[in-house]
C-alpha cells in the first residue's frame, strides 16, 4: 500500500526515489499521482516529505490536483538547458541533477518508470557523471514499488470489485449468445448466421465499452488446437463447434490506466468428450485445492508446487519436469494484478522469493494444455487476502464447462 | 521507413540493435515485428540479416508470424539462469549476454524499448560487465528508429487515412448534436437534458468504439478557460454555453498498439465574440500559411519560428521570447504521429534537428491561450508529406468556428 513506500524506503536505505512517465503509462507514477489523463513529468518522493513534481505548463491543472510541490520545465529553465546541452539526452540528466541538488537529495536513490530505454539508459548515465554523489541503487526483488503496489488498500479493492462486476457480465453474455443459438450438425448458429470466435469478442467488447473498460492486451478467445496454446488469441473466423474446448480470458481495465481484472472460463458447447471433462474437472480441483490451502506469509511458489504434485499424480507433464514443456502444465499458477495485468505477487516456483501478504491481490489460474489433441483448459480466479488473513474470491463466475444451446 | 533501418545501422556503425518488449508497448517492437496482441520478448536485428527473436513457448503462434529466426526463454534455459544467477535482472543480463554470443554480436549495438528503468538500467550494466566487448551506442538525435518510423511508406499512409476518417465522423457527430440542440438562456440543450462536454465525450467514444479504434491518452473537449490550458482536457459536467471557445483535441489510435490520428478543432455554439473570432482567423492563418510554406528538407524549427514571427506581429507573446509563456502561444508547431501520437519530426524550435523528409506525416497545431480571459483556440491538421515532395493534407474536418444551433 502507498503508506507502506516511506518505511521501505529507510529500511532499504534509499533517500529518495525518481519516478518517470513519459509517453507512456508509467503505472508507479500513476500510482503515486493519481488517475491523471494529461501528465508526464518526474516524481521525486522522500520519506515523510511532501513529493515533488517536474511538470509541464501546459499540465499544470493536472499538476496541481497531485497536491505535491510542483516546478515546471519553463521556471526549470528546460530550453536554456537544451541549448547548453546541445542534446535531449544530456539535458535531461542536467535537469534531474539541478531538481535534485536544490531539493538536497544525494546517496542512494531509486529510478521508477517506464519509458524509452535506450534514451534514458544515457541519461541515468550521464546524471552519475554530472552528480557523483548519486549512487541508482539496484532495488532488490521484489522491487520497492512493486512490493508496495502489490499489497491493495480498501479503496483499491472497491474499485477492482467494479471492474470484476463487469467481467461476470461479459461471461453472462457469451453464456447467452451459446444458449441461444443452435447446432446445425457440429456448428452453433443462430438469427445473426454462424456464431464465430469473433462474434464473441465484439461482443465482449461492447460490454467493456458500455461499462467504460478498455483492454489495453486485448483478450483470449480461442478454441481447440488454439486453447491448447496459452497465448494464442484466437481465431476471429472459427464457427463455436459442439464438443470442442473454448478458453475465455478476459482481462479489461479502468481507461486512462486504471485497474485491471483478470478471469479465464472454459467452455465447450454442448457435450463434451470425456477426455476433456476429465481436465476440466482436475484444473477445477486445482483452483479450489489453492483457493483452500492460501494462507498469509506463504511463498506464492508453495502453490504452484502444489499444483504440480497434483497434475503430475494425474500422469500430466509440468513445467516443474521440464521448462521446454508445451503440453500439460505450462506455466506459472497466478500474478498479482492491479494497475498492471501482470504484477506481485508471483505464484510461479522458479526463483520467486514473492510472499503472499494481507492486501495481496493475486489470480490461481491452473491450466492443461494438449494442443496435438485440440485441448486446452484453463480456470482463472482473482483472490483477494484482508487485512485480517481471510481470503476472497472476487470473482463471481460459473465454473460450468458444458453450456447447452437451445 | 522499415527499409532504412539497414543502412542507417550502417551509416551509424552500428553491428546490432536489441528491442525489448515487456508487459507494456514498446512501439519498436511493434513497428519490426507487426500488430499482435501476445508477443513479449527480445527482437535482435541485424543489417541484412534475418531477425532474431527470444520469445516465450505460451507466445510461440505469435512468434512464428513474425517469419524472424526463434529463441524461446525455455529452450536457452531461463529457469535454469534464473536459478545460477538468483536474481531476475542478473539472468536478463545473462540471457542476453547467451543471445548476443551465439550470434556473434560484439561492439557497437544499440538498445531500444519502453520498459521499466528502474530495472532495465542495471540489465545494461550487468551485460557491460559480462561481455566487456559489447559498447551500448547513445544514439544521435533523432534515434535511429524514431527516424526510421518518422517516415511512412504507403502501407502506413493508407491505414493512417482509415483512422483520420472515423476522426471526420467524430467531429461530425459533435457537430451535429449542436446543430440538433437549442439555447435556453445561454446554455445548450436537447431533448436528453442539458449538452455537457461529458456528452460530447461519450458520443465521441462511441464513434471510436463502432469502428474499432481506442483513445489511449484520452482526449480533451475543454471550454472557456479550460480551452486556454492546453492539456486541460475539459470537465464533464460543463454546461456547452454560447459564445465559449470549445477546443476538441481527439488522437485515437488503432486497437492493439496501431497507427494515430491527431486533429483539433475549435467550436463556438451560436455567435462567437469579436476577440474570439480574432484569434481563430489568427490560428487558422497560421496553419495555412505554414502548410503552403512547406518544402521537403526543411527543418521543423522554421515553421515554429515563421509562427511565432506571426503571432508577435499581432501583439501575441510567444514561448520563442519566455519559455514561462502561459498566456499567448504557449507551445511547439507540430509533432510526427504514427504508432505513437507524438513522434519525429518535431516542428519546435529549441535544439530541434528534425528536417521535413519524404514521408514524413505531421501535425501542425498552433493555438493562442487566453485562459484569464476564458479563451482559447487550437487548430490542427496531419500533413503527409509524399514521396515527390508535394504535401497532402489528410485531415478532412471542416474549420468553421462558430456552429448554430436549432
Amino acid at each position: 500500500m502507498k503508506r507502506d513506500i516511506d518505511h521501505l524506503m529507510n529500511e532499504r536505505g534509499l533517500g529518495a526515489a525518481i519516478v518517470l512517465q513519459g509517453e507512456h503509462m508509467s503505472p508507479t507514477f500513476r500510482y503515486l499521482t493519481g488517475p491523471r489523463a494529461h501528465l508526464k513529468g518526474i516524481v521525486v518522493w522522500r520519506p515523510g516529505q511532501k513529493p515533488y513534481l517536474v511538470h509541464h505548463a501546459m499540465e499544470r491543472d493536472s499538476a496541481a490536483a497531485t497536491g505535491f510541490a510542483l516546478g515546471d520545465y519553463g521556471s526549470l529553465g528546460w530550453m536554456k538547458l537544451l541549448e547548453d546541452e546541445g542534446s535531449q539526452i544530456k539535458a535531461t540528466a542536467r535537469l534531474i541533477q539541478k531538481v535534485l541538488d536544490t531539493l538536497g537529495i544525494r546517496g542512494r536513490v531509486l529510478v521508477d518508470g517506464v519509458v524509452q530505454l535506450g534514451w534514458y539508459y544515457h541519461v541515468l548515465n550521464h546524471l552519475r557523471e554530472m552528480k557523483p554523489d548519486l549512487e541508482i541503487v539496484e532495488d532488490q526483488d521484489p522491487g520497492l514499488f512493486e512490493l508496495a503496489r502489490s499489497t491493495k488498500d480498501p479503496d483499491e479493492v472497491k474499485t477492482v470489485r467494479t471492474v470484476a462486476s463487469v467481467c461476470e457480465r461479459a461471461y453472462a453474455r457469451i453464456r447467452e449468445i451459446i444458449q441461444g443459438a443452435r447446432l446445425e450438425g457440429k456448428k452453433l448458429r443462430d438469427g445473426e448466421g454462424p456464431v464465430t470466435i469473433g462474434r464473441l469478442r465484439r461482443e465482449v467488447r461492447r460490454v467493456f465499452f458500455e461499462a467504460g473498460l478498455v483492454e489495453p492486451h486485448g483478450n483470449i478467445i480461442a478454441m481447440g488446437r488454439d486453447a491448447g496454446v496459452p497465448h494464442n488469441e484466437g481465431n476471429d473466423k472459427d464457427v463455436l463447434e459442439e464438443g470442442r474446448p473454448i478458453v475465455v480470458d478476459l482481462y479489461p481495465a479502468q481507461e486512462n490506466g486504471g485497474y485491471y481484472f483478470d478471469v479465464t472460463r472454459t467452455y465447450c458447447v454442448g457435450r463434451a468428450p470425456q477426455e476433456l471433462k476429465e481436465l476440466h474437472t482436475l484444473v477445477h480441483d486445482a483452483v479450489r485445492t489453492t483457493v483452500d490451502r492460501l494462507a498469509v506469509g506463504t511463498p506464492g511458489r508453495v502453490y504452484q508446487e502444489s499444483v504440480c504434485d497434483l497434475f503430475e499424480s494425474h500422469g500430466h507433464r509440468t513445467i516443474r519436469q521440464d521448462e521446454r514443456v508445451e503440453e500439460g502444465y505450462v506455466h506459472g499458477l497466478g500474478h498479482g494484478i492491479g494497475l498492471e495485468v501482470h504484477e506481485r505477487p508471483r505464484l510461479s516456483a522458479a526463483s520467486n522469493p514473492d510472499l503472499i501478504l494481507p492486501g495481496s491481490l493475486f489470480t490461481v489460474e491452473p491450466g492443461l494444455y494438449y494442443p496435438s489433441r485440440g485441448l486446452g483448459v484453463r480456470i482463472e480466479d482473482v483472490i483477494y487476502a484482508h487485512h485480517d488473513g481471510s481470503f476472497e474470491n472476487l470473482t463471481h463466475v460459473p465454473y460450468e464447462l458444458e453450456i447447452a444451446p437451445a
